[in-house]
């Protein structure tokens, strides 16, 4: 006998309920008010499997309010994924479980993004689209056909990131995107009338996309609503009328339900209230069957599916970009061996954009963009199409002025998988963007953010636009790889390396201003993180540590220095997260006790004194920049070879 | 004689192309293309008077799209502000010009807010007009009646911040907003269809506001489409149909003005065009009497202003706001003498509550407020009536979910004048609001954040939610004070150290669990940013540096030490920045050069090399967190004193 809807999600109630209560911590009202909703989508509509939850063309489910974790974590355990088991459930948010607090795609196979900083799950969301229809273009129908769902509360929806994600959307036409709003009118202050008095469905409208809305207590209503936004060729946006915390009498329709436990006689009550006699973390075994029947709906629709792919003529090309294994053969390596030998003389976005135009072609998946920057930014490869809604092939989009809605699709077309984004702005708008590229280190996205006008080299556009903490700053996100090359060489070779790395992001901070070509390929230096890139010819008293256009004022001041008949290697740093992971060996051969260390970086010093030691000397800017033209800008910060040598020699003395 | 509007206009154009030629740098297509929206604005419409460009009660104007500044500098000039001088305008760009590349309020009179980073000067209006009707309805319509004027492009609309200020803005009916919006369907990487298809005025009107349209280059189109603006009790939205670029006959209408210098041959032809024989920076005598003419509008209406001020009850305490000056006789320190001397063993959220609770009756100016997180936050005070369209006389803003939104509004309140603006979020939640906080610091506004629940010591809610690399990635930003305090005395310390601060922002980290009063008043220890909270009883062998819940750790290492013998001080570290600032033998003391310095902090170990020194040891987190109970966390990240105490005595070794 088949458990029918309401068993389904009052299933989906009592185990939130259980979990938070024994968890003492955690977010029952959002599972509770859409328990019916998710019933719906996972028995009727979702396209998943839950043996194999890295199928290609499943769906991708999104839960973007990502405090209401024990939705997803009973649903993966109710439909039969290996995991979460019960006793995962049961140590919800203990150490060790992956059942954490907020879902986290690097612990449970069917969490499809880390969510919980608001707004963002939305708009990884629409980069899954983006990537969904991408490949789509690229192969065809027959291994890419899926749609996108997301479970979004009012929180996502306030977030500025929503009208990025939102217009972006609508303008590219995601008609396979499907957000679920939980629409409860409440949020942790209260009301949502405390804080906005919105028109949501209208704004929707507005960026072209299609809007229904149901009884999210009703399940046909709900299926109904659902059937209309498959039908309609717009994204679209199923406002689900909905109580938060349904299930719980005393409380529901209360923030009370929001974010914590509802207390043992509150939950004594809800069980009461909705029928539900079984003991915590137990499920009858009518409502555990129609469960698993639902989750094995997937099973033979993979299975056609990867006939399908067995027989398809472009099944190895497919399967190596959705593994996320770069082209065979060393083909970055092989790409860069011919032309960095001639030298590049130009600013190192302008290299960035010579190794674009030898990569991309090379390494398909690669898809780019700026956040309207393109020139600027050097972003665009030759022959890059843009991707546009009448053209899902192209590779280039065109992503306005939406830094952080950019960053947040990024994540999502990286996790979607079969695609390797990148994508400018300034370094100084890292800023905009940072929550994002916070959660591609955590969730393991392979994102390449490109990042150009990256110090006060930028010169005129004066203190908003220079940045000065944010390259510091930005490394101390962990997992992040921070690479800032000195010429067209290590450009090259650090996006190799970003490229390489499937397990986090890396971020290029690039030079407006030329810099001169300073090595002539060869071996792989970058990789270190930091190298000798100059050795002392007089014997050595100094070690110069400097990156990107630094690495040009080191060199002039190891000139100067010899000439005084003062040896001074000059080390060029590109990657300090690599050189951390160097042996102390290597570390100390290269940045040795006995030399004098000084760093030079246009930006704080404070963190390279991890590289100088105590007795060492840092160059660089600790407060905000200046408008001016790039020269005197550089002598009034005092980073010319004329301030900085003779404060090392009398250091020396 | 007096000159028309489009002579007027015309001197604006000039003034920007030849500025951006001389610079060969800028931004000419924006204040050409709304030269004759500006000219009406501020030859009918803008209350201002040039001798006094710090009347409380003028109108204030922001272009949000900062990169044409060169439309304020002309304007500023043109009116007859004493500066920018035509010698400033011809050195646009130039080291020590105040006529910077992007317009900064620290640098002319005149400009309210530094803008460039889009979409935040927008926002900062928001909080401007918030403030506006805030004072309007303390004192009343003789002293505080005044709009709020913005010009924004394309890229201030389409970031996600202008979501969350058109939101904000349009929830508390901010009426007296008006924003001329730069309609000119180009952004940098070329037409606006090639990344959006929103429909703008339907969102905008979806959020409460008015929209009206006019032909941006007609003067008396203008003109209706503001008398329409200033009539209706919604904010308003004014769409300025334009052509960028205006006057420069081969480029007007495209990217190519945007950002860079239109060329010789292009100026000579703009010349032409626009029926401008005069040389670079010169202005006919006729256009200049009629600018000044304008200018001098508002000189008898700031007369009349002065009169009722001089005569008004509320005289002095006006004065006293606008000055930004905190009310007489100490009285932070008083407000604290009594309380802190009963131990407080909360939470410094809590501890920081209490605070208010003392400070906001003391201190009316302060004006509070979070983003959705009031009860975790702990920021409304006993008595705060909430701030709405129906009660602009309340002192807590429900800003919804919108950090960001907020942390502009702030700066646009502080800014103002006459309110010291607080509010909160989470401390991971600083990266959603960094930019903002980044403003703060630079454009000098006392903007009080308030960010609780730092550190894994929030506990469940795991990593998306655990700040890790924010301390010290804050403390770098120039100019903010970042508080870490570890008990309720130091909370009340920083707290009014904050509020002291009238050059720049405070940031107050604030744990979730409880913390042990350690301190019973006295002195005001927490200006000096570290101090010896506990000296070694045997002889001092070891410095323990820690901040916040981490000194609690910090003593029961060196309670642990004692019992072996080994002399620890104990050094709390509430503001860095405050450390720094003090003498070197200050700071030799506190941190002797013969002790085993060791830090304890949970976040990043990178960057406390400067304290402990090379020979020193970190204890921290260098990777994300996990969701766990605290006491597993803690235990789990090595930071107990059972974990610390044998690795600092395997170190003396």
């Amino acid at each position: 006998m088949s458990a029918s809807d309401t068993d389904l999600a009052n299933a989906i109630r009592a185990l939130a309920m259980d979990a938070v209560e024994a968890a003492n911590s955690g977010h029952p009202g959002m599972p509770m008010g859409m328990a019916d909703v998710a019933t719906v989508l996972f028995t009727r509509y979702l396209k998943f499997d839950p043996a194999d939850p890295a199928w290609p063309d499943r769906d991708r489910f999104v839960l973007s309010a990502g405090h209401g974790s024990m939705l997803i974590y009973a649903l993966l355990n109710l439909t039969g994924y290996a995991r979460p088991t019960m006793d995962d459930i049961r140590r919800f948010r203990k150490l060790g479980s992956p059942c954490a607090g907020h879902p986290e795609n690097f612990e449970l196979a069917g969490v499809e993004a880390t969510t919980g900083p608001l707004g963002q799950g939305f708009a990884m969301a629409v980069g899954m689209a983006v990537a969904e229809r991408h490949l789509n273009a690229v192969f065809d129908d027959s291994l890419v056909d899926h749609n996108t769902w997301v479970i979004s509360g009012d929180g996502c929806l306030m977030e500025g990131i929503n009208h990025e994600a939102v217009g972006l959307a609508g303008h590219l036409g995601l008609g396979r995107l499907n957000v679920l709003w939980d629409d409860n009118k409440i949020t942790i202050d209260g009301a949502t009338s405390l804080s906005t008095s919105e028109d949501i469905p209208a704004r929707y409208r507005a960026s072209g996309w299609h809007v229904v809305s149901c009884d999210g207590h009703d399940t046909a209503d709900i299926a109904r609503a659902m059937d209309e936004a498959l039908a309609d060729p717009r994204p679209s946006l199923i406002q689900c009328h909905t109580i938060i915390g349904k299930g719980a009498p005393n409380k529901q329709g209360t923030s009370a339900t929001h974010g914590a436990a509802l207390g043992a006689a509150e939950v004594a009550a809800a069980r009461e209230a909705l029928g539900w006699p079984s003991a915590p973390f137990e499920i009858p075994a009518d409502i555990r069957d129609t469960w698993l029947a639902a989750g094995a709906r997937g099973a033979s629709v993979r299975r056609d599916w990867q006939e399908r792919l067995a027989n398809h003529s472009d099944r190895v090309e497919f399967e190596r970009r959705m593994a996320g294994d770069l082209p065979a053969g060393n083909v970055v390596a092989k790409a860069f061996a011919g032309w960095t030998s001639t030298p590049q003389n130009v600013a190192s976005r302008k290299s960035s954009e010579l190794a674009l135009d030898v990569l991309t072609p090379l390494v398909p998946e690669m898809l780019g963009g700026s956040a309207d920057l393109t020139g600027s930014n050097n972003t665009k490869a030759k022959g890059q199409q843009p991707l546009t809604r009448a053209d899902y092939a192209g590779r280039y989009v065109y992503y306005g002025i939406r830094e952080f809605g950019m960053s947040a699709a990024m994540n999502g077309m990286a996790l979607h998988g079969g695609v390797i984004p990148y994508g400018g702005t300034f370094l100084v708008f890292s800023d905009y963007a940072r929550p994002a590229i916070r959660l591609s280190a955590l969730q393991h996205a392979r994102v390449i953010y490109v990042m150009t006008h990256d110090s006060i080299g930028l010169g005129e556009d004066g203190p908003t636009h220079q940045p000065i903490e944010h390259l510091m700053s930005l490394r101390m996100i962990p997992n992040l790889d921070v690479y800032r090359p000195c010429d067209a060489v290590e450009t090259a070779e650090c996006w190799a390396l970003a490229l390489e790395k499937k397990t986090g992001p890396g971020l290029l901070a690039l030079s407006r201003q030329n810099l001169q070509q300073l090595r002539t390929g060869g071996e792989m230096l970058s990789a270190k993180g930091g190298y000798r890139l100059r050795e002392a010819n007089a014997a050595r008293r100094v070690v110069l540590i400097a990156t990107g256009s630094e690495v040009h004022i080191a060199i002039s001041v190891a000139d100067r220095l010899e000439e005084h008949g003062i040896g001074a290697d000059v080390v060029s740093m590109p990657c300090t997260s690599r050189f951390d992971a160097q042996s102390e060996d290597y570390r100390a051969d290269v940045l040795p006790d006995g030399a004098l260390r000084v760093s030079i970086e246009a930006g704080v010093t404070w963190g390279w004194e991890r590289y100088t030691g105590d007795a060492g000397l840092r160059f660089g800017i600790d407060g905000f920049g200046a408008s001016a033209p790039i020269e005197p800008l550089y002598e009034h910060f005092g980073l010319t070879a004329d301030a900085i040598t003779p404060q090392i020699i009398a250091a020396l003395d």
